[in-house]
């Protein structure tokens, strides 16, 4: 069903924008407006939305969706020309489109009318989509549980005999039975040292040893909503120097987390972990950005790093993950979800953050 | 190292083409070409090749590789703008852009220089990346080997105590231990009924009964090339029904094989397959194309379909897939993957096609 909600809060980004007119083809992007997905693959499948409220669909018939209340169905087979049909139903003057549409699907549109002019259109859409309604807050809410369930069967499965592609594998299959879709991602598990290469995923072979720094960063898709979160953990031990550096990320973390409300911008977040950081003396081994967007990807605006001047609001979903990287020595990470609130903000995952030693 | 044959092919498809300079942003097809990968995910990273053979690169400095022999090296940082660098280096008139490039970047060029217009350009990579090199033979032989002794597992470990899904789990772990990549896909194992839909994947809780077909399609990248293949066995017994779709199946492919040579078109190539099956009364069942290229991806051109005119050549390598799909009782399919010589074909996939009864 049209979701009349989220179209209006597009149409009026449009105004914002200066667009009359808009071409939608992200997968999820359509689903946020209709309910539906294409699924269109390399074929043509489009909405057009106009800044009076219009719809029109255009789609294959074979990778489409039935007639919906609200929009004009355009269907084409295989054998008729879709950049013709949408073409036809265009303004002349600026179109925006889909950032992220295959340049085919653009070019083929320009050659059918010499009277528009193409601009990214996507700014509408993705401006609406940082804002999570209630339906959506439910759903990231709900992974965010399955996540803590799962960051909880991780420490408790950690052992000598699972290398890190072993642990990995059994936290996959635990998502899975818990309800995540096929598009999960690896599940990072890194021992010791790897920890401290912020994109080591989880590599046969890799043997746990005393003293270790274990980290888990734990994401998958669940209902079509991401949940995302980082724990480090110590086997057996944890050394003074590594149990300072795990107090600083964790200080460093609250920090941030303590910064986000409404009107503050996207680069004080960043800036208050890192301050933490820098003045404990660890400032050039924080080598990421504190934060990155979340809802049907696990990566989307707004992104909490320096230059970002983007203004927190109410109902904008981000991860908070300042971390401490030593090479061939250790990697502290520690990451939650949490949504902007009137006054702050709400932690989606849950599981705690004081020290943990795993005997 | 720029492969200079690879990329003269290019050069004189332009020309077929009228095309005087692209832009190839494609992963595989920059790969093709420099025998790197510029991994550029959301950011910009380019070729523009010219007509007289010139080549430019422009890459993120954090994704990119280093300076090559015969290109010229533009690098770009992230406060820079790639598209104005781009810009800078075109002609006036037609620019061919890769068909799937993201449109945000596409659009961003076409903004900085009202002088240039957009066509799709990728056909002139694509008509030279059909055509396989000797280096790219043997890494499809060398794939279709390992696919020869994954069928050999996959078959030898049929039990009823698997689920289609377990099996296939099995059959993916043997192909990984192999040398597949982590690209690969979920192998199809589809039971009985299950197999009569030809996108049947391989589902938890799916059993094995006496007397069903068992349908196996494989396909994984091993080395940056991809194998395919699918045999169809079946389990304790086989009915005379099932034994006389099988051998339709196995005419079929035969006939189509038989009909591959330099100078065919890629639709009689599918006539010839469906000329079997219609004659033997089964012509309603066969409900899908009758292969696809294969190369670094595992979907390419050319297809072997009903109005594709295209010619075969000499080093095209695709499937041969025809199959009978009848609802509610059984699916045969039998592929092979075949490479065009000068006077037939070479079947890479080896696995033997007489009928095989599991005890």
């Amino acid at each position: 069903m049209l979701n009349r909600d989220r179209l209006d809060a597009i149409v009026n980004n449009m105004k914002k924008l200066g667009l009359t007119q808009i071409l939608v083809s992200d997968d999820n992007a359509v689903y946020y407006i209709t309910g539906r997905k294409i699924d269109a693959m390399e074929r043509c499948g489009a909405l057009l939305i106009k800044d009076d409220g219009e719809v029109h669909a255009f789609m294959n018939r074979l990778f489409c969706f039935e007639e919906m209340d609200g929009m004009t169905m355009h269907y084409y087979s295989d054998d008729e020309n879709p950049y013709k049909m949408i073409a036809e139903n265009l303004n002349s003057g600026a179109v925006g489109f889909d950032k992220n549409w295959a340049s085919k699907h653009t070019i083929s549109i320009l050659t059918e009318r010499k009277d528009i002019s193409p601009v990214i259109g996507s700014d509408a859409v993705d401006m609406s989509m940082a804002l999570k309604d209630e339906e959506e807050k439910e759903k990231l809410r709900h992974a965010a549980k399955i996540n803590d369930m799962a960051m909880d069967f991780a420490v408790s499965n950690i052992d000598e005999k699972l290398d890190e592609k072993e642990l990995s594998d059994k936290i996959e299959e635990f998502f899975e039975k818990n309800g995540a879709s096929r598009d999960i991602q690896l599940q990072y598990v890194c021992y010791g040292k790897n920890a401290a290469e912020p994109h080591h995923g989880a590599v046969a072979g890799e043997k746990l040893n005393e003293g270790d720094a274990v980290l888990f960063d734990l994401w998958a898709p669940i209902n079509g909503y991401w949940c995302d979160m980082t724990r480090t953990v110590f086997y057996k031990k944890c050394s003074d120097r590594h149990r300072e550096i795990y107090n600083i990320v964790k200080n460093a973390q609250k920090a941030a987390i303590d910064t986000v409300k409404p009107g503050v911008k996207m680069h004080d977040i960043d800036a208050a972990a890192r301050k933490v950081i820098s003045d404990a003396g660890y400032g050039e081994y924080f080598i990421t950005r504190t934060g990155h967007g979340v809802g049907m990807t696990v990566h989307e605006p707004p992104e909490a790093k320096s230059g970002n001047d983007t203004i927190a609001e109410v109902g904008m979903c981000f991860s908070i993950e300042p971390g401490i990287y030593i090479k061939d020595d250790i990697g502290v990470r520690i990451e939650d979800l949490v949504i902007v609130t009137e006054d702050g903000c709400e932690v989606l995952t849950k599981y705690p953050k004081e020290l943990i030693i795993v005997k």
